[in-house]
């Protein structure tokens, strides 16, 4: 079952905002309703952006082929739905690149781009796998923050699939994920992803990730990415940051896995990255809140960056 | 309002498990109320919860005055129904050491345990208000993590008292809550006193304080402890160090505030004290989580405690 796809004519993708209670499907025939998809989140994760920025494209040309104005609008509509991941923007650029071709042309990019992120997936999964077994030995306990699984991607995943790689290989100790406050992404889809996958985990608060790596409770902490800046940066979900500091001081690596496409040498550093702030309400209603929905790592705190093609050792001073 | 007193044979205290929705006052008459009620975090915070020690020993005297194995049973279950802030157990011990005097007097020890935590409070306001003003200039922008108001203490508070010290004197900037997962006693207890103090002030998601300490959205970290260890290992509710790793990097300081009933010479360091592990239900039900109450911040990242009688700068290599 693929996250994000496109099926006679429209976008169906799976309603993240439905889950754990239901895997519901939901059929996207306009930008409109592609881009209030991709604001509440029903879509999200850096690699399923890319794909959505791929379709929402095809979606804009399906509408607008005839006027280049209300065309040029819509894939802006597509292009600047959120802010911090970079594959959304490159995905919708990729695809609008090939409008002058027409529908069947912008339809095929995508197609490719959502086929790129599946190959992507797999690769990721071996050498993630192959890199924590390096640091980790056997059977290492992981701690992941977010979702970073099939949901996040097409199949398979960044960080999660890394994760699923080793329980497959049965190398995997047992799974912490962190709940990833306020929209519970790693309570309620990672917890779901991982117990359809048999995986071993239990569910922490976000606060309490440093501390159970002081007590030896976590052997590496696995995650995704938004965005990887030219240094090595890397802005991901809230919350990720403060993971880092804790596998620093418990001198335990900290992995970030993801695709090239999420790879930015174009945004020097993390201070470069527009942060989106979200409404408060996602917080807490009735209160006053402030709810960066990411935060930048520095690069130091990184120990390697798993990409589809490639193994980045920052920890040994190979650069992005 | 006084968060737990002694009033006409019993203790009253205001049921924080109902708060911000309903200000509560919960009557408690015998000990098995009392311990279901510092189970439930009705009654919770460190100096509050050495209040309710004392009186808890008061009523098992009421209860069981004639039956020595009942008493003993019953002071007991007081004094062991949290293992991890040391006040709780203090208390109760101290009033207990008046149990051959009969209830008068472990009443009157009780009660001068309270009017002890009420003094305490004012003295830690100014001279935390002082630090903060001598570390940070004027109006600096705090940071605060679960609750450290009158609600956890009798009247005033700990951190959340220098806090309000602070406001009182027109020198505090805005305030950051973090919310305090997963019992919101930071997003319902605290953002409840900030609002009735008039406090300029937002709640965020316990994952983003590092991120915002290092985006300069917070010149100080200010909060309590349950208990603070020989070295000055600081044992206070999960996510605090996370808080000071983050603090540390930011390169600001990172205060505690605490009476000197919470400081416990007795336990070296943080190594040795329990951490409260309290069921997975809190976290998410119908998933398994691990949920440690509280964590421990190494000495070497607490710029400073402050206490009812001292300010200690362990960053100037001052001892507890």
């Amino acid at each position: 079952m693929r996250t994000i796809d496109w099926v006679d004519g429209a976008i169906e993708l799976i309603d993240q905002t439905k889950l754990p209670g239901r895997l519901e499907v939901r059929r996207i025939g306009t930008v409109e309703e592609l881009v209030d998809a991709i604001h509440s989140l029903a879509v999200r994760g850096a690699p399923a952006l890319g794909v959505a920025g791929g379709y929402g494209v095809a979606l804009a040309a399906k509408q607008h082929g005839g006027d280049a104005d209300a065309l040029a609008a819509a894939v802006r509509l597509v292009t600047t739905a959120r802010p911090t991941a970079v594959n959304l923007a490159r995905g919708a650029r990729r695809a609008a690149a090939r409008l002058p071709q027409g529908f069947d042309a912008v339809l095929a990019e995508a197609d490719a781009l959502r086929d790129e992120e599946i190959a992507a997936s797999a690769a990721m999964a071996t050498r993630g796998a192959d890199l924590l077994t390096e640091l980790c030995g056997a059977a290492p306990k992981v701690l992941t923050h977010c979702n970073t699984g099939a949901l996040a991607a097409v199949v398979g995943g960044t960080a999660l699939g890394v994760v699923a790689e080793l329980h497959r290989r049965g190398g995997l100790g047992p799974v912490i994920a962190s709940e990833t406050r306020p929209l519970l992404q790693g309570a309620r889809l990672t917890a779901w992803e991982l117990d359809q996958l048999g995986i071993d985990f239990r569910v922490a608060v976000d606060g309490a990730g440093p501390f159970l790596m002081a007590r030896g409770q976590v052997d590496v902490v696995v995650l995704g990415a938004d965005r990887i800046c030219g240094n090595g940066d890397t802005v991901n979900k809230v919350g990720t940051y403060a993971h880092a500091l804790g596998a620093r001081r418990a001198g335990i690596p900290f992995v970030v896995v993801a695709p090239e496409s999420t790879v930015d040498v174009d945004t020097p550093t993390g201070a470069d990255v527009e942060i989106e702030d979200r409404d408060g309400a996602e917080v807490i209603t009735g209160v006053p809140a402030v709810n960066p929905a990411f935060d930048v790592t520095p690069c130091d705190l990184v120990t390697a960056i798993v990409t589809d093609r490639r193994v980045i050792r920052l920890d040994r001073g190979e650069r992005v």
